[in-house]
Order: structure tokens, then sequence, then C-alpha cells
């Protein structure tokens, strides 16, 4: 495959700096919203494999990106095991029937992917058809830890107290959760290669929450767990894997010790930094700070040099925002972002 | 002073591990919610010296803590600069008037802190003459860099764009503000120190929201201005300084080499790494992780253990949580933390 995202991630030689932005089919886009409003809500528009392929090849419409990502949201799973996923305007994620006891981890069971997730698959391949090879395709997962803190807060947290009393109290009980969950999103991410996925991404939002022990036992442990189970290896191509803890950058070594081809940096770590501590091992992705984007295109240009002059090597670097791109962002911003990343690496 | 807190940040020798706890006064204690409700809102139990000092010593009456801090709020001085402040239930503190434009931070003055503030200096000498040389009394202010997120975002924020976006955008006045906040705190921590404080805190909540080059430049810059303008020597006592920025862990050696005394750790660094990097120059404050206290009393007994196993020194380390405690703990919890701490470092 010629694509620069696949090769950046494999440390293959490429044209230019690849890049792509996390969350860019979504509400900074107004044709997003408008497709949105069309669902009616946002599950609905996840669950229709039309829709999802509409938004996700939004973004490529407008911007000379690097590669597509599957749109979907993280909690698919948790749904698919009963627990009754809902957008509440505001509030972000609910669960009707979250687990609010040791018994309701024990009744939890892996759902059957090929079935209760179909939907997800059906829109990989969609996207992948109306792609028609112009950009790779991302599929990706939540990881195991933070799946579970939804399904213990029952949604979003401040303080994340039942999920964290659960881990300390109970920490076999969290363990057989994370277990299931693993071994769940093994089968999901298969599903997604088979679909037509070329690269996935485990997002491990709440990672960063934890302590270094913690985060080992009852984070790490299980992305490792699913980067030795997916077939990097499918239809005679690589698939690479990236796995992005947000707030990890204590932990660099340790995640890249997984085997991962590719590890994500949220902003608070320079990429010189991360590069001398694991870019002999593996590629990393990031890492401008997203608020970058309020400023004005001369800003952006000179911020987004800043991260590309820290990374030194040709390759094994593709550019993205250390976190989610913001709703309110001037999608002409990411414009200039784009041709900035590439044209000042083409000439490099 | 004989008093251990004051000692171990002194690194000076300790009879036994010194412990407080950030929020040690509120929420999770049932006197301080009865008290809450006498005072009507949360500022008019700030505002009352007597209300202030009542809820600052009821966790000493419960539990043999090494210090009392002071009971006020992190936003009293941009109150005191006329941004309304007023909370709102379950959203937290809100402005009234927030800086929205470039023009409010250019009118913007610092306060008489002997008028506008004289509250806060009351509260500190009403609770020093009531704690009788008990305990040594923490006085504190939140750092100019959180001060002005607050400030230019009206609230809470999810994302911080609006101060993100001066920062990125007009360095220059968000420079503005932070001096005139820094001079502020400067006054309004020597007023306290004057009243009685015994040591000084100066939290940066929202410095972990930086990458390096922000952190150094916005944030830690105005702090290491604020532990070189405050009376370090008073009255023959030599008042210590802690710098806690939450989310910082990977800054320890900046902040040390601003001079002061104690560093404020989270529970996402491991203390023992925190002293080979910084212990030799500073004391170190912290770090269980909060959610500990939802545990068993042997569980809380053995991660008060692991944390105090991995300091080495035999001062230099004052006990805390790393970050404040929650309010849905049950208060034996803390009794039970506060007492391990104590019998485990008296046998060392």
């Amino acid at each position: 495959m010629a694509f620069d995202y696949i090769n950046a991630l494999l440390k293959k030689e490429v044209s230019r700096t690849p890049i792509w932005v996390m969350r860019q089919a979504g509400r900074y886009l107004p044709e997003y919203r408008q497709t949105r409003k069309r669902a009616g809500d946002f599950l609905s528009l996840c669950k229709s494999s039309d829709l999802a392929c509409e938004v996700t090849l939004q973004p490529l419409e407008r911007f000379d990106l690097d590669a597509a990502i599957l749109f979907s949201d993280i909690l698919t799973i948790p749904d698919a095991m009963g627990l009754g996923l809902h957008f509440v305007e505001n509030e972000g994620p609910k669960f009707s029937k979250p687990l609010t006891t040791l018994n309701d981890i024990n009744r939890l069971s892996k759902p059957d992917v090929g079935i209760e997730l179909a939907y997800v698959s059906k829109a990989v391949s969609v996207i992948k058809k109306n792609l028609k090879g112009r950009v790779p395709l991302i599929g990706f997962s939540g990881s195991p830890w933070t799946l579970a803190t939804y399904m213990v807060e029952g949604g979003s947290s401040k303080n994340f107290s039942k999920v964290k009393g659960l881990l300390f109290e109970n920490p076999k009980h969290l363990h057989q959760l994370l277990n299931v969950l693993a071994d769940t999103v093994i089968d999901y991410l298969n599903a997604q290669i088979e679909a037509g996925a070329d690269s996935l991404m485990i997002f491990d939002t709440w990672g960063g929450l934890l302590n270094k022990e913690s985060y080992k036992n009852f984070s790490l442990r299980y992305m490792s767990k699913i980067v030795e189970g997916i077939h990097r290896k499918y239809d005679e191509e690589t698939i690479p894997v990236t796995l992005f803890t947000k707030g990890g950058s204590a932990w660099l070594e340790q995640i890249a010790a997984t085997g991962c081809d590719g590890v994500g940096l949220d902003w608070t770590v320079e990429i010189g930094e991360a590069e001398r501590r694991i870019g002999s091992k593996v590629a990393l992705q990031g890492n401008l700070d997203p608020s970058v984007l309020y400023a004005s295109p001369e800003i952006i240009t000179a911020e987004a040099y800043k991260v590309l002059d820290q990374f030194k090597g040709q390759t094994g670097h593709v550019f993205n925002l250390g976190h989610g791109i913001t709703p309110d962002v001037n999608p002409e911003s990411m414009k200039v972002l784009v041709d900035a990343v590439h044209s000042y690496t083409k000439s490099k």
C-alpha cells in the first residue's frame, strides 16, 4: 500500500507527513450538523451505515486529509451488552442499566459481534467502498478500562468514584469485567478489519486517571491483550495499531512495549522528548494543542511548524491534535493546519 | 516552631510523617453541611470569619491532623476585582462579569487587598486565635493562571477554549492579566502571613492543561514571581510555601527550581520517583489517590503504606491526597487514613 499514513505508522518512507485529526467528522462542520439533524439522535447516526458513511467522508471533501476514521461511538460495545446507551443533551452519554452491583458484572457476557454490532462492520464496508481507495480507513474501539469507567459510573463522571472504588475494593471483579471487554474488543476490531479497516486505534480516554501501578494492571494490560489478539496481518496487508492514552505521557515506554505500531500523544508532552524516549520502537501520533485552532492562520501555521521541527526523524510521525477538534472551531482553521503540515514537510 | 508539618517542609527532623488533606473541611463532614446550611450560600460562608473559622476547625475535632487550612475559595481575588462571583448549584463557580474583551483586561487593576479582601485576613486571624497553637495554619491562593482561566471562561470549562484562544492569539494581554493577578496574589498572601498564616499553598489547578512551553511561560513564571514576592521570613519564623500543579508531574524539576519549599504531587506520579527527581531540593506533599478512601479500612491502610514505603527519606514528606477529598467519602475512612500514616511512621 502506498499511503503515507500507513507508511508513517510502519516507519517506512513517506512523501510528506500525513495528517488526520481526532473528531475530524464532527460538530465543527455545518454539513455534519445537518446530517446529524436528519438522523434525529446521535445513536441513530452511528447505527445508519449510510449516514455514518456520509459524515465520515465529509471532512475529506474539504481538507487534504491522509486518512478517514469510521464514524461511530466508543460506547457501542456496552450498548451491545445490554446497558441501554442513550445521549442526554449537554450531559453526554448515559446508560439506563449501568453496572451497579457485583452481580451485574457476573451476569455480563461477550456479545456476538457479528449480530449485535453488525451495524458497525456494515458501516466500515460501506465507507470503504465509497472511499474508493482515496485514503486508508481507520477503525477504532475504546479501551477496556475506558469502557468500564462509563459502564460502572453510568455515564461521564467528575471523580470516577464508583469505578475507582471497585478498583480498590474489588479488583477481581474489575479484572473479570475488563477481560470480557478485552475479548469483545478483539472480536470487534477483527470484524472491522474483515470489513475493510486498514488501521486501528484504541482510545484510552481515562487511563490518565490512574496511578502508574493501576494503569499497568487495569488499563495497559488489557490493551496489550488486544494488540496480541487482533489480526495484524490481513489479506497480505499489515494493519497497524495505535494506542492513545490521554494523560499517559508518563508511561510512554510501557505503552510502546506492548508491541503496538503507533503511540498517540496528548499536547502535554513534547513530541521531541517522546521521540527520544520511544521513537526507535514506534511511530508517534500527535500532538498539537487543539486550542491552537482558535488562533489566526499565522499562529496555527507557526505552532504546527513547532511540532514538526521537534520531530527529528524522516518518518514515523502522523500529525494530529493532542485531543479531538472542538465544536466551535472554524473549519477554515482546519484547512490552514492541514495545508501547513503538508507544504512544510513536502519541501523538507 | 516544633510542628512536624512545618519541619517536614523545611526538611528538618519530624516525630512522625505529618498529614493534612486537601478539602479536609468540606462536604464529606455532616457538621460542615450544617454550618453551610446556616450560612446560606457558599460565598457567605467564606465571607463570615466566624463561620469560616468554625468549618476550618471541624476536621481537627475528629482527626489527628497536623495542619489546619484557611477555609476560603480560590476565586476571592477575581471577585474583589469586580467580576461578580456566585455559585450555581451543581455547576460550580460563575462570574457575572467575565473578561470577554481585551478592553476588560485593560480596565482591570489590582484591588486593595486590605479593603476588598479584608474578610480573608480577618478569617485568618480569627482561626489563628481559635487554634491556640494546636497546629499550624495554612493560607492559600489560586495560581494566576488558574484564576485567569476562570475569569476568561466565566466559570468552569470543558475545553478552556476562550483562555487558550487568548493564550495563542493575544499572549501579551494574557501576560498583562497574569501580572496583575501575580501582584495581587503577593499582596493577598502577605496579608495572610501578617494575619497569622504559618505556611502557604498555591493551587495551580489548571496548569496541567498546558504544554511544557506554555506552562513555563504562563503558569510557572507567575508562581515563581509570587515565591519571590512573599515574606518567607516573618516575625522570626520561616513561612514555607508549597506549589501544587495538578497534572504537572512532567515539570517537577522546573517547579522545584522556583525556590519553593514544597511541591504538591497528584497521584499519577510515584512519590519515590518524584523524590529521586527533586527530593534533594524540596519537600514533597502527597499523593494518595483520593478514591482509595472508598475502599475498606484494610485497603486504605495498605495503600497509605505503599505511599510511605516509596518515600525513602526520614523527613521532607507531608502526607496528603493527590487531590481534594471527595464529598461522598465516609468520615470514618479519613480517620483510618490519618491514624495509619501516624502509627506507621512513628514506629519507623
